[in-house]
């Protein structure tokens, strides 16, 4: 199987959620066993040599590919979430949307200086998110981090938010 | 590594979401690789010779072992969501929480009447979504449906709201 047909089986949903918003339905290519497969299996090629030790899954869709990326590579599995989800201390990350400001948790005792974190999401669109995730991973004193997102829409080139020395990769490309 | 390990590896929080409650914090378990692996090897076990074809995961925290478990059985992941969420045609199942009203979504072209399908959630408290979800399910024609929760508050009873013919299956046990 070739990353054109994982490709083809994300599903476009016009207009979703607002108008001129051409949604990438990801759900498709997961309700297929042997779309789903191939996807763990290239996470799995692209990551195994790289020491890490936790994966990060950004609430929701990050969630999907966490556990079980993080289960292959013989890694932890850490959740960032929305405020008010995660019970015990922790810290947070507040950041600029589009319609106002948004704020992602992580807990305090998650993640050590030693870690070597990948941290994952399904969609590369404005990075206003992931860029979130990464300084809050930066404040528990990480120093080797890993991005990974299921899918990219390159003509936003939101991957040039991020300093160079950290490794971005995205698996499906799309244009917008 | 047994079952009581597992069970020691979650973390106990007084008073969340509000006073009275004692939550069960399973993000102490997934960040240690040990017991990640653990986890999934024993859900691996459990459903291995029932010929799943769908695992699906309830919105947000049985989209931590859904797709992980999914990939190991070789079957597909689908999300139930709240409103809102999913993006394509859903069908929806309305159900009364303790304060007021809730609502879960699935995609309507998500399953089949020949799927084998695990429903998968973190914690069996009230069973109010997870019978909703399972209300979801039927409603796709789907006739042999399993459902497991990691975490079980066997005080609570919750189990006995379930058709007899439905094989439900928890993994850790807690008095509430």
């Amino acid at each position: 199987m070739s990353i054109e047909t994982l490709t083809a089986a994300v599903r476009n949903i016009p207009d979703f959620p607002i108008e001129g918003i051409q949604f990438k339905d990801i759900t498709t290519l997961f309700q297929s066993a042997e779309h789903l497969k191939e996807l763990s299996d290239i996470l799995y090629e692209r990551y195994k040599d790289k020491g890490i030790t936790k994966v990060v899954g950004i609430e929701s869709r990050g969630f999907f590919m966490g556990p079980a990326t993080a289960i292959k590579l013989g890694a932890g599995f850490v959740p960032i979430r929305k405020p008010g989800k995660l019970p015990y201390k922790i810290i947070e990350e507040k950041y600029t949307k589009e319609y106002g400001e948004d704020c992602i948790q992580i807990h305090e005792d998650a993640l050590t200086e030693n870690d070597v974190v990948l941290i994952h999401d399904d969609l590369l669109a404005t990075g206003g998110t992931m860029l979130a995730a990464y300084n809050l991973v930066k404040k528990l004193h990480v120093s080797k981090i890993y991005i990974n997102f299921l899918i990219e829409l390159e003509d936003l080139k939101a991957r040039e938010l991020f300093p160079k020395e950290v490794e971005l990769d995205t698996i499906l490309k799309f244009s917008v």
